[in-house]
């Protein structure tokens, strides 16, 4: 007996197959082939969109939710071109390094090879189902996408686009599934089916990660909490640890790269507070501070729980600390794996936070706001990844490959 | 309430930060006194291995599993020559590669860096403990080790000696754990607490491994069948197809890289088979074929599951194939990812099996038994990975480790 999930994965399995050995070329026509069907069905699109946003209204989502529901048509352009910056990256697939010849004879190397399905899982943004599939096409993978309910006239409407562009182009369309129903004991299937999926990507709240995560039989790229810290260091340039704080808090709230909790080195302390909380409360930031950093700035008295927060808002928590040493511990207990910065002057100590801080990106005297995929030159990103294996951080083309070993002999046998 | 998983879990998360750190000879010195430990304490090692080789005769333990739990002198030699090898390999931690500078001014880059603590699962073949805990230790990660409760007395012998050769070198014993108990419990704690535990690596037969990958919340590094497959095109030197087939077959026969499953173009099978037939049958091995490979040679009739079936015997399965598409078709639905080899003379047909056979390790004219971590010269392996995330085929210490990003800046921050 098989049904709609067993058909779409086995379909899936089979589209992985034709897409790892598909050619390059083949690949950037069915992108390029996307942005057209998107671009010439852009009022298909709006008006599908517009039925989630009635159905939104109706049942009382709120402001933000809806706002990331909204296609707008500079947001349709956004994805059109994120296709033609797809097509733009190098290829990954196939490309072979370390080609070395051992002592028998046989010459081994390692080939970059696609995953075969990767599984995304996220919720209402309609421009990921686009984002997602570029990614995946281009490393040669298949993908199935399930979205949020919220979306789902949208990603229809997006999905008709996708199929479209894929057929022009040759490829198999099974290669690029969004689900057609949001049945939520679809994505139970789903993490559960290691023979039709490889890799899940889950995009979402922290909730919806860890249900996945705690349940999934097949492997799961988290992007989990961005708990970001700066450590200023007693040998730090003032100024620029001030500019960095600021950036890393008030570039922008909502992100995981940015600033969550500040800590400071006891010697500088009475220095550099009252300048940076002055520089962060003009900006309407809420300081947290221990005890130590409320006897030099104005600031809430922040609890255990502060230590361990993302706020994704104007808040910082604010620490004094012995030094470097204590500002490591501090962030390897609290952190969250994601984005840790030092600013120090000290060569020996920027080499030591390097080494030590067990984050996805560990920076020396720069902002917490670099660590994404654009930043780091990757093109795009299917997520921040906080995991250890596979792929830490930005995750771009690369994480959705892995690397086979290849051996060319002449006849070798083991002796 | 904690109790003795707990404190164990907890002990080695917190010597992990320290082996994280520790200092490429310090590590080197670990091994080379934890070599010297088992030399000095030969007779105590000898003795737990015959408490545990009597009452695994008491309990009717078979004759080769009596065999893997022997430790002969030249076992223990073994023993010690792998961890000096081990200690001679290069430190994997630290490496910095790709450090480019970005249009931002930041400049990029990977730092390799353990994965932290690591869970081995294993079965009982007492020489694991110190070769698991030999490249646990080298790629700067604390390890959790539970082995076989038949090789227990062996093992706790051979904990003692790694105790004692970290605590010489300066390292926290908390480093290796050698679990004190069989408690079949503690596995599952193991493999359900990633707050203590960042990777496991099963090491057992296909069910032991399966009850962990089922109920593991813990990524696991995966190692299961090697159903291995040599395809003889019809364009292939035949002689050297004959040596390479004998070779995988025959070299050893219960090892994972050993071929299992011969696949042969129609276009040469007449002249083929009957040669590579009389060259295994001398041999004594058993050939189970195909309707065509019967007609052309003294054959078993194949079932369904011998396509799928891992013999770690002298049995081999023999399918007659249209060519090189029905044999790529063929691997890629019954082999098991592990490793599988074309003998051809075409250059297109070589570069196609390499890229669209999606398995670990892929060859073109050469034996399948290559496919080790000492042939690749990874020095030591801790196992060959079947998963497709992470690390595929020999996993040695750079399979141990993983990359984070790194940046150095000089005050920049996100415009």
């Amino acid at each position: 007996m098989t049904d709609y999930f067993d058909q779409t994965g086995s379909a899936a399995r089979e589209a992985s197959r034709l897409m790892a050995a598909a050619s390059t070329g083949m690949k950037n026509q069915a992108l390029a082939s996307i942005a057209h069907r998107i671009d010439a069905t852009r009022e298909a699109i709006a008006s599908a969109n517009q039925r989630d946003l009635d159905a939104g209204r109706e049942k009382g989502l709120g402001a933000a939710l809806l706002d990331r529901l909204l296609l707008t048509p500079e947001r349709i352009d956004a994805m059109i071109e994120g296709l033609h910056q797809v097509a733009a990256l190098p290829d990954p697939v196939g490309s072979v390094s370390e080609l070395d010849y051992r002592t028998s004879g046989i010459q081994l190397g390692k080939m970059r090879v696609p995953l075969g399905v990767i599984g995304i899982i996220y919720e209402s943004r309609p421009n990921v189902t686009v984002d997602a599939a570029a990614l995946c096409l281009k490393s040669g993978n298949a993908c199935i996408l399930r979205g949020g309910s919220e979306a789902f006239h949208s990603n229809m409407a997006i999905a008709a686009a996708v199929t479209s562009g894929l057929q022009s182009a040759g490829l198999p369309v099974a290669a690029v599934s969004v689900l057609e129903t949001t049945d939520r004991a679809l994505v139970d299937r789903m993490i559960q089916s290691p023979e039709y999926v490889d890799v899940i990507v889950p995009r979402g709240g922290r909730g919806l990660i860890e249900r996945i995560s705690n349940n999934a039989r097949v492997p799961v790229i988290k992007h989990l909490d961005g708990n970001c810290h700066v450590y200023v260091d007693d040998l730090a340039d003032l100024n620029m640890a001030r500019a960095i704080t600021v950036n890393g808090k008030t570039h922008r709230y909502g992100v995981c790269n940015a600033t969550e909790s500040l800590l400071v080195a006891q010697a500088v302390a009475a220095e550099f507070l009252p300048a940076v909380a002055a520089a962060l409360q003009a900006a309407g930031v809420e300081l947290r501070g221990c005890e130590q950093t409320r006897q030099l700035i104005d600031a809430v008295e922040a609890s255990e729980d502060d230590w361990g927060t993302e706020y994704l808002g104007p808040i910082l928590s604010v620490r004094v600390v012995a030094g470097i040493d204590e500002a490591i511990e501090h962030i390897n207990c609290y952190g969250s794996g994601h984005t840790d910065a030092i600013v120090t002057r000290d060569y020996s100590r920027s080499r030591k936070f390097l080494a030590a801080v067990d984050s996805s990106s560990v920076m020396v005297n720069a902002s917490t706001r670099f660590a994404d995929g654009f930043e780091y030159g990757l093109g795009a990103e299917i997520g921040i990844s906080t995991d250890k294996i596979h792929a830490r951080g930005p995750v771009g083309l690369e994480g959705l490959t892995s690397q086979k070993w290849i051996v060319f002999g002449e006849g070798q046998i083991r002796q």
